[in-house]
């Protein structure tokens, strides 16, 4: 028995070694949600998978916002991108940023180095947009990133503690103003932490001045907060925005930002605080691949996600339009996306039919309104209140990638819930 | 009943206000173990209390390395000042750096802003030292601040990256080769956790380099490790090391540190992570304070703490030297030290008698030896081994503030324990 399992172990190896050089080489690019989840798919097929990504970790970026308001750590919202593909055999992880693709020349390119490749998926996500003020990217704070949710979290405590400090009435005015702009789900999310950041866990730790009176303004240029979910939930969103002491600028946009202030319609806004939730552009793969891009600087695709006259070529999840029939940029298009490509490749390389045309299957969206409630849509149900706000959490949950990750979440939650405390107050990195 | 208890209350406010101008000024510069002591002892004095620092928490010093090794996130060994103190209502925090004292004129100097004191206790710690090569720092990780340990956190995660990425032998040799100056109980912990992250966390995660390889070096000046333990300790600390895989490099200083090495004795050691573990320096108190510094940079003090001719200025912690009775620069000496002064203090306001000269109780040393060993010396008894290891678990466990924190920890440990992963493995901040 041994020796038979040995000898067809040592004859698998053989064949590998022997077809090493001619194995199909998949290259993916990027693992957010639509790059691991098709290199999760790929973890079985006979061929060398690449994941080429500039971090070390893949990010649940929906839950960001809770970094930027001091109730996570990043460790909570990250895992290695390593461990989660250690099992995978057939794949490697490298840790570059990506210059640009040679097409004819089937590689990948990180500067000098080149990573060819048979099949390319590209799921390189999307970045901050500033509707051509890219100059208000300096007074503003986005949330991308890591990085840029802990200096959301310093800029959002130090202004309070420079309230505390201040003796001019004005500054201390301008300091605990807070201006959100954007009221999409992420704006939302945001505004509510942060109004029961400054009521809840700051409320009593200042001397001379109040948390409670900080003012958080949301602005949103469409007539409704919360534009992709029906009207009813958006009213529901407004009135419990509202109810934690969120101020709302709806039907108008920005129309300034500067290091003091925005100023909305013919209203300016003294606040030395402005987030920037308001609109992302696509990654540069348009201009790796050289086409026109479409909409949001997003890549056309065609209905199987490849570039058209390139089906060696998939684009997935932010970075990818597919024509005629465009998506929203959230995490469930982008992980559809990747299982998908990962179909199709497999099927390509065992040479069984393709599947159909990308189908977009809606699972519902979520959008949480504080730690008490949220909105709920799952299309043929909609839902408000605790209840939603369950939801929200056990969806959330159920989608991170880790046990321990799980686990330190829900009992982070379940600490603030209870004691109205964060649990990652602190102020770090350079000013 | 009612009555009566609000009319009391409302009569202790009166005083309250009554005396406000007069109320004795305390003012605490620094919360670290010391500072936040003598703080919290002071909650119900009869005085105003400002504590000045320039960070706005608490950080548990002891455990930085294993925010280095990626076991732990920094809000895991940190909590906020502001919470800490928030139920002493006679307390006030203040986030900033304080630039110098004016001893003549009774006040703490933060820029061109006087803070003013009745009683004053300077409790500002230590930095890295460098023995007279300050341009070692460059070269060198040190740990001292979050972001020092996520800064190393960083370094030592991208030596592998950049490993895995090599195609140059000697350079990959270079990456793998880790050398920790200082085998103080900081070098052993850290040369522990290190090793363990190559060969259990990091192991099976890459294709082309097998961290199981990495060298680590760990060279004490001294005859021996821990040389505060007694010798069968050290004895049995460096044994437990050798098992996990650290070459020891004892009795002869580095002499040389540059970006690819390090030099002991006559042997260069080629090596990209230089960690410095190996000696601290008195904050600038001493500067402040216009006194000679004593041994590495402290001020020395009297029996009670105090500057000798300035019985209103107390030293603490790593920052004194207490005269004729020199004492280790650990936490437990600062919290009593803390302890001590707030009693001082009171009884200075109470018009009680002042207590007898400071007397440091010893409660022991522990030092872990990677995640399954310690050594713990009580004195009466000396332990090793896992039973060790518990003790050294439970009591930083105890020492930690915060229920919080706490449970973050012990379950981080657990998970580590079982699983050999890595909860915090995350490349951040800038290169």
């Amino acid at each position: 028995m041994d020796d038979s399992v040995a000898s067809t172990a040592a004859s698998k190896l053989a064949v590998a070694e022997a077809t090493a050089v001619q194995r199909p080489r998949i290259v993916i690019v990027g693992a957010g949600f639509g790059g691991l989840e098709a290199a999760r798919h790929l973890g079985r097929v006979e061929a060398d998978v690449a994941v080429i990504d500039c971090r070390n970790f893949h990010l649940f970026q929906p839950l960001l916002y809770q970094v930027a308001t001091a109730v996570l750590s990043p460790a909570d919202i990250a895992a290695p991108i390593r461990s989660i593909l250690e099992p995978q055999r057939n794949t490697r992880v490298v840790l570059e940023r990506v210059s640009g693709v040679d097409i004819p020349g089937r590689a990948v390119l990180i500067g000098e180095r080149r990573v060819p490749y048979d099949q390319l998926v590209i799921a390189t996500g999307a970045r901050d947009a500033y509707f051509g003020h890219d100059e208000w990217a300096s007074v503003t704070s986005a949330l991308k990133s890591i990085e840029e949710a802990t200096a959301m979290r310093r800029r959002i405590l130090m202004a309070f503690e420079r309230a505390e400090d201040s003796d001019d009435e004005a500054e201390r005015r301008r300091l605990l103003t807070f201006v959100i702009i954007g009221g999409g789900p992420t704006g939302v999310e945001l505004a509510g932490a942060l109004a029961e950041l400054a009521t809840a866990a700051l409320a009593r730790d200042f001397r001379r001045i109040d948390p409670r009176t900080r003012r958080i303004v949301l602005v949103e240029a469409g007539p409704r907060l919360l534009p992709s979910f029906p009207p009813r939930l958006s009213k529901v969103a407004e009135r419990g925005l509202r109810q934690l002491g969120v101020e709302l600028r709806l039907g108008g946009p920005v129309s300034h930002c500067d290091a003091e202030g925005a100023v909305i319609g013919d209203d300016r806004i003294e606040s030395r605080t402005l987030i920037w939730a308001a609109g992302v552009v696509a990654s540069p793969a348009a201009v790796w691949l050289d086409v026109k891009p479409g909409h949001g600087g997003r890549v056309p695709v065609g209905p199987d996600l490849t570039l058209p006259g390139h089906p060696e070529i998939f684009v997935i999840g932010d970075t990818a339009e597919v024509l005629g029939s465009p998506l929203p940029g959230v995490a469930p298009v982008a992980k559809q996306q990747g299982s998908y490509v990962a179909q199709v490749i497999a099927s390509r390389l065992s040479g069984e039919r393709q599947p159909g045309p990308f189908r977009y299957h809606n699972l519902g969206s979520v959008a949480a309104i504080g730690r008490r409630q949220a909105v709920v849509d799952f299309g043929w149900v909609r839902l408000t209140g605790r209840i939603a706000w369950l939801i929200w959490a056990v969806a959330h949950i159920y989608y991170l990638i880790g046990f321990r990750n799980r686990i330190a979440i829900a009992i982070n939650w379940l600490w603030t819930y209870l004691t109205n405390e964060r649990g990652a107050r602190l102020i770090t990195g350079p000013d």
